[in-house]
């Protein structure tokens, strides 16, 4: 039996970003794809609980199944393997996003909370990022090692219970130099609010910043980045902060 | 200079919860709260990014410093920390919430995502969560337990880059046993989607489903919310796989 590869993002289902894992990710199995209707960039983990989702077929690819759905990249994963598929797919494909999601940003990023939810699920999932926000973005280096990893995935030695974080470099015609495993960088926004005042002279707020990478970046996703490397980083859902448990322990509760 | 408590929720700045958070953390210094509109449940670390945010006055609570914002938690605490204070709190509390976020549901919470944002600001952060779903939920058992915490919170020996996942049992009359400090236990959701037709015949879904905690929860959230007792899971936002860098090294890739 041919693979299932479920595929899912977080820019909708009309980017450049997600034909571009689709073109790849063909030629391995069958294909699902299940992305959101509109943009659903900074989604995170978020699931719609107090409201309703609408999924529907569509056929913007031709010979793909497909379907797009009101809610979040989480619930996509969610709607396609407990109402569509009806059991696991062998591998979950997100992305590939316009626009990285090094570091801390794994944590805004609904293309990579869709892989983070695959591995509560237990099925290999890859989050793909490529550091170009343009509609427009080549993706055509960042499909050629896709494939490659995608390749590998599927050879049955995916960690359990771990998704992984594929950050590109953008493409300026310079192949990347080889993947690199790494750690998640210790790296933050310094945010900023954009005030501006609507017609009716009432504020709104536009959340901006500046992303701070600091010195200590070393063995780490921002690192590899710089350095011309595509990287990939295991990530799980555990958030125990294991080393301050025995500190904790000593509190006056 | 008394210490500044920043306060913020997900179920919505007009819940119990929050007024319950306020009420006892009035007694520890100088309050800000920024809570969201509306229900935000289920938002995870979502931010808004692709709208604007609205920041209004709130004159809810009696002699507190008050907002409403139109977005998610995470919101909250960027725009309280980068445009309202203009200066980190000394501690963030994220609360009291309307159901429990032990175990896998602190990827889900918009409680638990504000009490992470501050860990990534390094500021101490708790989420406080009831495992009382109901809008009347008794929250006086858990307030004298929070007390207790953010006492010792303010104390200075709070952990770096760490914020605290804390719930509480629902309160039936008998007291909780104490605080028990906790890893995340490894359980999940098994969805289910209920499928209804809207008044035009047309499909729509609602996320249901049921969280399944297995036999390994030695240790963890569960077993201890089980056993009676107030639980306390230091959590981080590194959500590297260290375990799994090793192996992922030797892929050829």
């Amino acid at each position: 039996m041919r693979p299932l590869l479920f595929i899912t993002n977080d820019d909708g289902i009309s980017s450049k970003g997600i034909k571009s894992l689709i073109e790849i990710a063909k030629e391995f199995g069958d294909i699902l794809v299940v992305a959101p209707d509109k943009p659903q960039s900074g989604m995170g983990h978020a699931i719609t609980v107090n409201q309703i989702l609408r999924l529907e077929k569509s056929l913007i690819f031709e010979g793909v199944d497909a379907y797009t759905c009101s809610g979040t990249p989480v619930d996509c994963v969610k709607l396609g393997i407990y109402e569509i598929m009806k059991r696991k797919p062998d591998l979950i494909l997100s992305g590939i996003n316009h626009g990285a999601n090094y570091s801390t940003n794994v944590l805004y990023s609904g293309t990579m909370s869709a892989a983070v939810e695959g591995a509560m699920e237990n099925i290999p999932s890859i989050g793909f990022s490529l550091d170009d926000f343009h509609s427009d973005a080549d993706f055509s280096e960042a499909q050629s090692w896709s494939k490659k990893l995608i390749r590998e995935a599927l050879n049955g030695n995916f960690p359990k219970h771990v998704c992984f974080n594929v950050n590109f470099p953008s493409f300026n015609g310079q192949p990347y130099k080889g993947f690199q495993v790494c750690s998640q960088a210790h790296a933050f926004w310094e945010d900023r609010f954009d005030k501006r005042l609507d017609q009716f002279g009432k504020p709104y707020y536009w959340l901006t910043g500046e992303f701070i990478a600091g010195n200590e970046i070393k063995g780490t996703d921002i690192e590899a980045l710089n350095k011309g490397y595509a990287t990939i980083v295991p990530t799980q859902f555990d958030m125990t902060a294991y080393n301050a448990l025995d500190e904790l322990k000593k509190w006056n509760l």
